[in-house]
C-alpha cells in the first residue's frame, strides 16, 4: 500500500465524526505581523490537542480483528502517545504506550487516563524504543509508528482536504516537519488537488533531519528545543520518499523565532501553540519576504505546552516589547533612597512589581546596596525614559535581563 | 425601531464577510469537566478578540452620510472601544474614544492603532462618561452606546443565528451579562427560532445588576473582578426589557469560579478567555447539576486578558492541582541542611524550582533560618508525601500559599 489522494479520501471517511473537523480561519493580526495573508487550521482543538489522532484512528480502524484483540503498542513521550491511547480506548483495543522514564508526569497521567498501559523505560527515546520492540515481540502487539506508515500518513493527509475545502485558493502551505508524517500526507493530497500549490516544510534548526536527508548530507541534531514535538533525528523512509517528490522547500527556524511565534499565537490570536505547533508561523516571521502578499495556510498542529513554560514565554514577550523593565541600581544604603526612586518611577507612569535589595555580594560597596526593581512600562521608549530620568538624578542604573530579576 | 428576528437577520447580512463567522465546536474535555455536553463559540478569534465588533459594525453602517462625515464617539476602556475604533477606521468614519485615565496603556495604544482619537478623561468610567457627553454635544458626534441601542443588540444577536445554524439542537445557551446587549440579541434570535431553548445569563457576583433589575431589588455592585468586561452597574433600558421577556434565569459566579474557568479554557481547550469570556463556563462548573447531560452552548465572548494576569492564573492553577508546592522549613542555620532537604525532595521526584533563605525576621530563631522551597510535584498526593517525608526527618514544614512564595 502506498499513499494517494484515494487513500487519504478513504481516511477522511474513516475519521468523519470521530475526529474533529477543525476550522481553518483567517488570522488578520498574524497577517499584519508577517505581511502574508495568513489562515490558521486549529488542530489544537482536537480532544488530545494535536493532529495525531487522525493517523492513529485510521491505523487502529484498519487492524484485523485478531490484531485488535491482541492490542497495539506505541513509543512516544508526546502527542502520538495520547492519540493512540485515546482512540484505542474508544475502540476497546488494548494499548501499551512506552515512554522514557523522564517523561513529565502529567503526560504519563493523561495517557493512563485514556485507559492505556504505560510502561516507563530508559532514559532516552532510543532506550524506550528498544524496550517497546521487546514488548511488542514478546506479546505479539501491533506496532503503531508515529509517522512511517501509509495508514498514519493517509490520516494526517485529511488535513489538506479540509484546508482546501475551506480555503480553496491558498498559494502555499507551511507545515512543521518532525518525522515527516504530517507533511507527507498533506503534500500528497494538496498537490493532487492543486498541482500549483507550494508545500514548504519547517524544522527546528537544532533538528534539521528532513532537510539533511533531502540534501543527502549528514544531519547534526541535538539540543534542547521548545519544539520537542518535531525534534526527530531520523525521518521516515516513506515520508522521505514523498517529501522528495512533493515538498518544494524546507526552512529552519531557531529557538528565538519559535518562542516569538508561540507568543504571537497567544497574544494576537488568543490560542495556545506548543513549539512545534508554532513552527509554521515562526517561518513566516523569520522569512517575511518569502511569503509577502501570498495566501498562506498554517497548521497549528498541537497545543500541548507546559503551563510554566508558557507563562515564562508570555512574561519574556512583555520584556521584549519593552512592557516589563528590570533594572539594578547601586546606591548608598540609607533611608529614603527607595522612596525617592519609587516616587520618580511612579510619577513617570512605571508600575513597580517587585523590589529586592542585595547587600552581601562583594561587587556591592560595603556601605552600599544594590536595588533590583522590576516594573511595568508602556513600551521601549517609556522604559528608556525612566532609566534616563533615574540617571539624571545620579543613580547608577543597569538594565537586567528579566532572567536575572526575581520575577 | 425595536429588536426582532428580522433586524437580526438584516444585521447578519450587513456584517457578512466583514466580521468573522466564528466556529462553534464541541469541547469534549469541558464536557467531561462539567457533565454537560459543551459547545463553544469562539468569539475571541475576532480581529479585536471579542464579539463587540458585530454590534459596532451594524451601528456604524446604519449612520446617515452626514453623521458618518461628522463622526462617532464612544466611551469604553475595553472591547467596545477597540471594536468601534477598528470598524470606524475601516469605514473611514472619524471616531473618538473616551477612556478613563487609568486605562492600561496597551488598550490605549491598540485603540489609537486603529486610527481613533483617544481622549483620556477622569478617574472612573462615570467621569469619562461625563467628558464624552460634553465632547459629543460640542462636536455633534453620534453616540455609539456599548449595549442600549437596537442596532447594537441586533448585531450581537447574529451570534445566535450562527450558533443554531452550526448546532441546531442545543438545549440551553449560557451567556455572560454585562449591560445586557449580548444576551438581549441572542435571546431574541434564539427564542424566535427555537421557542423551547433555555437562555441563562451569567453575571459576576460582584456586579449582579441584571439579576437585581429583574428582581426589582437594589443591586450591590463593586469590587475588583477578573471579569471587568461584565462589571456593569446599570443595565440598559432596552436590554432589561428584552431580558425580562426572554431570559429564563440569571446565575452569579464568584471570582474563584471565574478564575478556574479561565484556567480550564487554557489548560483543557488551549484557548484564551478573559474573565467575562469565561463566565459561562464558570456557571457550568459552579452549577453542574443544573446542566448535567444537556447540550449547552457557551459564547467565549472575549479573549483580552492581561498576559501577567493570565500567567499568574496558570501558575495558581498548577498549585491548586497540587502540581506546584511551596513550603517553609525552619531549620538550624548550619551547612548541609539544604543538601539534605533537596536530596530528599529530588529522590521523591519533586523538581525544585526556587529556594530562598530568611534569617532576619523575628519569627526565625536567632541561630536558625527559614528556607522557602518551591517545587513541581505530580499531584496533591505526591505533594503530601514529600511534606510527610520531610517531617519524618524532623524538619518543621509549613505549606505556603503560592502568593507567599517568591515565585
Amino acid at each position: 500500500m502506498t499513499v494517494t489522494l484515494e487513500t487519504i479520501r478513504a481516511a477522511a471517511r474513516t475519521i468523519a465524526g470521530e475526529v474533529m473537523r477543525t476550522p481553518c480561519l483567517p488570522a488578520p493580526k498574524l497577517s499584519a505581523l508577517t505581511g502574508a495573508e495568513v489562515f490558521v487550521k486549529y488542530e489544537n482543538l482536537q480532544v488530545t490537542n494535536a493532529f495525531k489522532e487522525r493517523g492513529a484512528l485510521v491505523k487502529l480502524t484498519a487492524l484485523a480483528p485478531e490484531d485488535r484483540r491482541r492490542g497495539v503498542i506505541a513509543m512516544s513521550a508526546g502527542n502520538h502517545a495520547q492519540a493512540v491511547a485515546y482512540h484505542a480506548g474508544r475502540l476497546d483495543i488494548p494499548a501499551t504506550i512506552v515512554m522514557p522514564e523522564p517523561t513529565p508526569f502529567v503526560k504519563v497521567a493523561a495517557t493512563r487516563g485514556y485507559g492505556a498501559r504505560v510502561v516507563l523505560a530508559g532514559e532516552t527515546l532510543a532506550d524506550a524504543h528498544g524496550e517497546a520492540e521487546r514488548i511488542a515481540a514478546a506479546e505479539g502487539l501491533v506496532w503503531v509508528h508515529p509517522y512511517d506508515d501509509p495508514a498514519i500518513v493517509s490520516g494526517q493527509g485529511t488535513i489538506a482536504l479540509e484546508l482546501l475545502e475551506d480555503q480553496p485558493d491558498l498559494d502555499v502551505l507551511v507545515i512543521p516537519v518532525g518525522g515527516g508524517g504530517l507533511i507527507a500526507g498533506i503534500a500528497t493530497a494538496a498537490k493532487a488537488l492543486r498541482p500549483d500549490i507550494e508545500i514548504v516544510g519547517v524544522e527546528a534548526a537544532l533538528y534539521p533531519s528532513m532537510r539533511a536527508a533531502l540534501d543527502g548530507t549528514p544531519a547534526h541534531c541535538g539540543g534542547a528545543t521548545l519544539a520537542e514535538g518535531i525534534a526527530v533525528k531520523n525521518v521516515g523512509t516513506l515520508t522521505l520518499e514523498i517529501a522528495r517528490a512533493l515538498v518544494d522547500d524546507i526552512l529552519l527556524v531557531d529557538e528565538d523565532q519559535i518562542e516569538r511565534a508561540v507568543d504571537a499565537y497567544l497574544s494576537l490570536q488568543k490560542t495556545m501553540a506548543e513549539g512545534a505547533g508554532a513552527a509554521g508561523l515562526a517561518a513566516l516571521m523569520a522569512h517575511p519576504g518569502r511569503f509577502a502578499g501570498r495566501r498562506v495556510g498554517l497548521v497549528l498542529c498541537g497545543g500541548n505546552i507546559d503551563p510554566r513554560l508558557l507563562s515564562s514565554i508570555m512574561v519574556r514577550g512583555l520584556a521584549r516589547a519593552g512592557r516589563m523593565l528590570s533594572i539594578r541600581i547601586t546606591t548608598p544604603d540609607r533611608p529614603g533612597v527607595l522612596g525617592d526612586i519609587s516616587t520618580l518611577v511612579g510619577r513617570l507612569g512605571g508600575n513597580i512589581l517587585e523590589v529586592s535589595h542585595h547587600r552581601l555580594f562583594l561587587h556591592v560597596p560595603a556601605k552600599g546596596t544594590t536595588l533590583d526593581v522590576t516594573m511595568e512600562t508602556h513600551d521601549r521608549a517609556h522604559a528608556d525614559a525612566i532609566m534616563a530620568a533615574l540617571e539624571a538624578r545620579d543613580y547608577s542604573v543597569q538594565e537586567l535581563d528579566l532572567g536575572e530579576s526575581n520575577l
